[in-house]
């Protein structure tokens, strides 16, 4: 099990992240560059397990909120992450044993590196998602009945707001229309909840699983074998399509990207075309008008040249691409769970079909 | 001067609050019965002066915030004006030794006295505006430097949001786009000071000045004198055109009653109309085109047969009714105060021109 972030696994965590982000989780490049300036400044930030914290002790995930579109513009500084540990651990009278990642996508997963570095606190080797999803309540922590408040938001100009509410849907509507006043992105802590609960709600592993998939696709590539392989191996998941990207619609509304990508197949695919549509994340993956993958299942598109993950901002006309399917965290299958994160909940007239069946 | 509001003086109260709100500020039907309802149950609420209270003593404003149109429907109950106070004093790790109203206006003149009879405080003989503005800044304090955060709102369903700016303007924004999400209306504490801080920056006697409006205009009726007369004498307020109302135009945009009432005039205004716009409250009083009054100084509306006034929610067609200048406050005639409330912060092309000297 690993035991430290430190600068050398950044650019394998990257990868994985990016992966994991199913297209969302904002700039990877950002968010790495980020986190290698403040364990250079601070030193490693210690990964650790659930087990190994006191039971009553704080955890607290962090994270930006927003679109990522206006995240590559708008660049944290860790005053705010400071600013939004520090608002929820005075309201609770309680300061945090570590902190956590809320999704392991993109710059999420390395905010908190950022964060714990910067504070001197370990980061929980696990997230609320096991992937991005573009909502608070899309989090494990949810699913398991953990309120997401009080929950603090901040700018990089200063202002703070913390928010109690009576349910994850109204911490939803509060902190996206706050971010969205804040310029379209802020940085949250929320989701404060003790190691006990924890156990019993995040998905755990996932930042190790992050560097792993990074880690395996550079070691094929490194040894001139297949990474679309390994990574496809580490993750349990499939390919869906390959081609060029022909098409590509996105618009910042209501604090979310949104948008479509169309491409036209190639290889096996050819003749064919695959429409993919998202919110912040890849919501569905529609092969000639039919769903071929949908949420909660990760969809991830490659650069076929490079075999790295390209973000939904990232995507541009004329880029020769594969799309990768991956199988979500066995908990986003719990019928509970699919009322919030299925394709349902996000106005597709299909049921959820699982990509394929996860070995335990 | 008064020490006591109790139930008898709150109908006098409620008439001059309603004259300060110059036409905003809520509801003050509705904002009488709650606070009879509170003094009934808890007792009569101290009026205190601010040289009774503790220098570093903390003195916490508390209000309704946003469209009259909505606070209309919904009523809001003691558990918010608890949750707010308490949010603040917490976040400050400080006790309020008094409340205070924020503006004179409608049903933001009652719900400070609901909050003190609940939480057995005292009122500030106060207010920040000696009328009703529309915005935050617009308040005394606001002009002496003092921050309106740590600032708290809540709404009927139990949520809850701390907020904590770099400067006022900001306070507006996302305090603003917080009461539009929480339903158009929220409950407020705001501008958190020490009895010597509000020493020179709130304006003081507010509360017994509305009641006095209110008895003053009473007791003329109950005399068979003429209750305008003594409204005039009392604000040293001029009565600016009779008429009828003819249209009314009123919508309610991003948290605000915005809007336009047109009055043709009849005794010595005959064939002459009169242009009323408001945002919350009236901003300027056009007489065919020309400005005749504007902020910071207050336009009321009153009902011709009664002689009480009306709201801008209150305000329909074939109303015939008595426009009234009074004077402001003398601390928005100060150049920098005239910046956040004169006609040019509305967008009007003309600088303000006092509607008659003060005396001091």
């Amino acid at each position: 099990m690993r035991e430290y972030i430190d600068r050398e696994v950044l650019e394998d965590l990257a990868v994985g992240a990016t992966m994991l982000g199913a297209g969302g989780g904002g700039d990877p490049y950002l968010g790495k560059l980020m986190a290698r300036q403040a364990i250079g400044a601070h030193g490693p930030v210690r990964l650790i397990q659930v087990e190994e914290l006191p039971e009553e002790g704080l955890v607290l995930p962090v994270a930006m909120m927003g679109a990522p579109t206006v995240l590559v513009e708008k660049v944290p500084n860790g005053a705010e992450l400071k600013r939004v540990v520090d608002a929820v651990e005075t309201w609770l009278g309680q300061r945090a044993v570590a902190l956590m990642s809320a999704e392991a996508g993109g710059i999420n997963s390395t905010i908190p590196i950022v964060a714990a570095a910067e504070l001197g606190l370990p980061l929980l080797d696990a997230d609320g998602m096991g992937r991005a999803f573009p909502e608070i309540p899309m989090c494990s922590m949810s699913v398991r009945g953990i309120s997401a408040t009080p929950m603090a938001l901040s700018d990089e100009k200063g202002n703070l707001e913390l928010i109690e509410t009576v349910d994850n849907a109204w911490t939803e509507r509060l902190s996206r229309t706050a971010t969205v006043a804040m310029g379209g992105s802020s940085i949250i802590a929320l989701y404060p909840m003790t190691a006990r609960q924890a156990a019993s709600s995040v998905i755990a592993g996932t930042m190790s699983r992050a560097i792993e998939i990074g880690e395996r696709v550079r070691t094929a590539r490194e040894r001139g074998l297949d990474p679309l392989g390994a990574l496809l191996e580490t993750t349990s998941g499939r390919l869906l399509f390959r081609g060029k990207v022909a098409d590509v619609l996105r618009r910042t509304v209501e604090g979310f990207a949104r948008g479509t990508a169309k491409i036209e197949g190639s290889h096996e695919d050819s003749g064919h075309s695959l429409e993919l549509e998202f919110q912040n994340e890849h919501l569905v993956a529609l092969r000639d008008g039919e769903p071929l993958a949908t949420v909660p299942d990760l969809i991830s598109v490659l650069d076929a040249d490079t075999r790295t993950p390209i973000t939904t901002e990232g995507i541009s006309y004329g880029q020769r691409v594969e799309v990768v399917g991956v199988p979500c965290a066995p908990i986003w299958r719990e019928p509970e769970a699919l009322e919030i994160v299925g394709p349902g909940y996000f106005g597709y007239p299909f049921e959820y079909s699982p990509l394929q069946e996860v070995e335990a």
